[in-house]
């Protein structure tokens, strides 16, 4: 064993992962993170049991309340979020939309002027995306902060970026290529300074990084749940929206107005009135099946807390940086150097890494790769072990050998 | 065993469903539909073997393709529809939503005077609720059909409703309540005639009813996949475009722009442009788990083929309408009596239905209630026996007369 990993209080964790066995080496858990052991049987029993012998009684009985629940869940264990603000449901993509819209539909309302959306050029692109369309719908002006690659937005150039045209800023929290670790708590007030509001991506930080989104004052937040929060893939997405935009005239209101977030769903009247609280977010049918896997995560991440997750994450970024410099001083560093600034993965770029990650699959060693150049290694805290770090960057060393010849 | 079941040709497919051997009688499969036997073993394998042992490479290895390859399924099997125009992802909720978007902001570039949606009072809610919000983003005017309770829009309905300023007309096949059959390819050539684009709700007709959106000349159509499709509690629904309008610069393009629907999602370049055909309408990542389930009935679909689904979905109706005009004469048919406009579920009236449905559920006897007094029978046609229907009724007749006691 690795004395890293012996010395790891949280090493046995990884024996609770299905496939941990085998001798695959997978950096990519920030992508699709490994199921628990118990999933499997957990769905096949909710299927035989609970779909199969409750059926529609399946809904009063805790189904319809399930977005609210796990995200009240979600909020305690891994947001920093206290009850009644989280929903679950949707992709991250439909509800950032939802999210976009109600925000900047609310600075409208109270400031005509507002109709600028800032935003990073290195925000993931399906929030580039989004916000492009948001814009166009609403008239909007993007205002793009550019990035250092290896970095993210810092306080001085949020500062420079907003004033009292902002409407919304939106932001990773984590960088999806960098891992650069947003400032989350002086990057809200900043924003906030200037009377915009702010929607964090969590995608790449959420189960990996601590969050205290009520301590930071965040509007809204969304994230991903099939990263580390292992919900598998394409599972439900989370929204948070802070309790005083979910209350009194002002509240945040989406325009995707849907049964499910009607107050009363099974009124079916003519008009749509949007529910209280943070189920007004809601459209549809909640993705029940969706939503099973990520509650064994919940429960391991709960049982081991955010604190010594992120130390652990540190450790396998510090050890991955380090065996990099030693074994790969060809390889440029990608990802911030100080682990108080960066996520829970890390990127080394190199000018022919497009072909060297595909020879890596082809061995069972499995990173990921963004361009331009991008080795990009996500090391789920629980599930990935040093060992596992040495193994593939030692795969990476031979490959890109065999290049050269 | 009832003679009517010993005469189905069809009565051996019900054992294949889990809690088929029980005695509930479970007359809400247009809900939510009962598992396959297979299903659980399928998820839990999916997540042992699939997720667990192919990782992120799962995503390569088809799961990126699931909402088109699916898609197809789906419109090979039960939608009449050829390859390339179907895509599975989101709630109905979501993707009624981006068809009502897409139609309106294609038929207002086109002609700026049509600025009305034209609906049933009847649509099921999130229908109307939707449309009540896209025509406040877009200035547009709601036009109501009124329709007979135990009825939907007949053809001279619709035709008074459309015309020059008309928009789009969004209606069900098959009404939520009184489950009457829409004549669909004469409706959609009636909104055509007056240059509106059509927009089928096909939630309580999939799986049920034999489809022919291709050769009925549909524009865009969506339905829900947890009712006779058995794809479990909020598994994602499915969108329809017709080819014609996939192509070319009149192409109908979605306002949620996000990296699933790109031209190509890897690519992460500054600018969204949409995929080439239906892949346009999707939005995040494909949510891969709640796909499953539906492809074991599906499977079952094309095994049975849909004319003897519909045939037997008839029986059952047929039955439960004679049997209750003797056994429940106080009952008011609050559905079709002609087969032909009639979908899968019949609803049965009475003032104090609200407590007799709550009273059958204690006894293990589920049926749905709707408002106002109806009793929802719904009678999927692989999943029920003729014995069910006639068991399910004399309890209806047993609580009635405690009821009056």
């Amino acid at each position: 064993m690795h004395p890293l990993d012996a010395a790891d209080p949280l090493a046995a964790n990884r024996d609770r992962f299905v496939g941990s066995e085998q001798p695959l080496v997978y950096l990519d858990g920030n992508s699709l993170g490994r199921p628990l052991r118990g999933t499997g049987d957990r769905l096949r029993d909710f299927v035989e049991q609970t779909w199969g012998g409750r059926l529609i009684r399946g809904w009063d009985e805790g189904w319809f309340d399930l977005p609210r629940t796990l995200g009240d869940e979600l909020g305690r264990v891994v947001l920093g979020a206290g009850p009644g603000q989280t929903v679950v449901g949707d992709s991250t993509t439909v509800l950032l939309y939802k999210a976009m819209r109600a925000a900047v539909a609310a600075q409208l309302a109270r400031d005509s002027r507002r109709t600028e959306l800032v935003l990073s050029r290195d925000d993931f692109p399906t929030d580039r995306y989004l916000a492009a369309g948001v814009a166009r719908e609403h008239g909007l002006t993007l205002r793009w902060i550019e990035v250092d690659p290896a970095a993210g937005v810092d306080a001085d150039q949020l500062a420079d970026a907003v004033g009292p045209r902002t409407a919304l800023v939106a932001l990773s929290h984590v960088a999806y290529r960098s891992a650069y670790l947003a400032d989350a708590p002086t990057l809200t007030r900043i924003a906030h300074d200037a009377g915009a509001l702010v929607l964090w991506d969590l995608s790449h930080s959420v189960g990996s990084v601590p969050l205290e989104l009520d301590a930071w004052d965040v509007d809204l937040a969304v994230g991903c749940t099939y990263k580390y929060l292992n919900g598998g893939p394409g599972s439900p997405a989370f929204l948070y929206a802070a309790q005083r935009h979910l209350e009194g005239p002002d509240r945040l209101v989406q325009p995707v107005q849907g049964w499910m977030g009607a107050a009363d769903p099974f009124l079916m009247g003519p008009d749509y009135a949007p529910a209280d609280g943070v189920q007004g977010f809601l459209s549809g049918t909640p993705p029940v099946l969706g939503m099973l896997a990520m509650q064994d995560m919940l429960a391991l991440l709960d049982e081991v807390g955010m604190p010594a997750v992120r130390a652990k994450s540190v450790g396998l970024t510090e050890h991955a940086i380090a065996v990099a410099a030693d074994l790969l001083p060809e390889l440029a560093l990608a990802s911030p150097a100080d682990p108080g600034r960066r996520g829970g993965h890390v990127t080394l770029s190199h000018p022919r890494m497009r072909e060297v990650v595909a020879a890596l699959w082809q061995r069972d060693v499995i990173p990921d790769y963004r361009d331009p150049g991008g080795l990009r290694l996500g090391l789920s805290p629980l599930s990935t072990s040093y060992d596992e770090v040495g193994r593939g960057l030692q795969a990476v060393r031979e490959v890109l050998d065999g290049l050269d010849r």
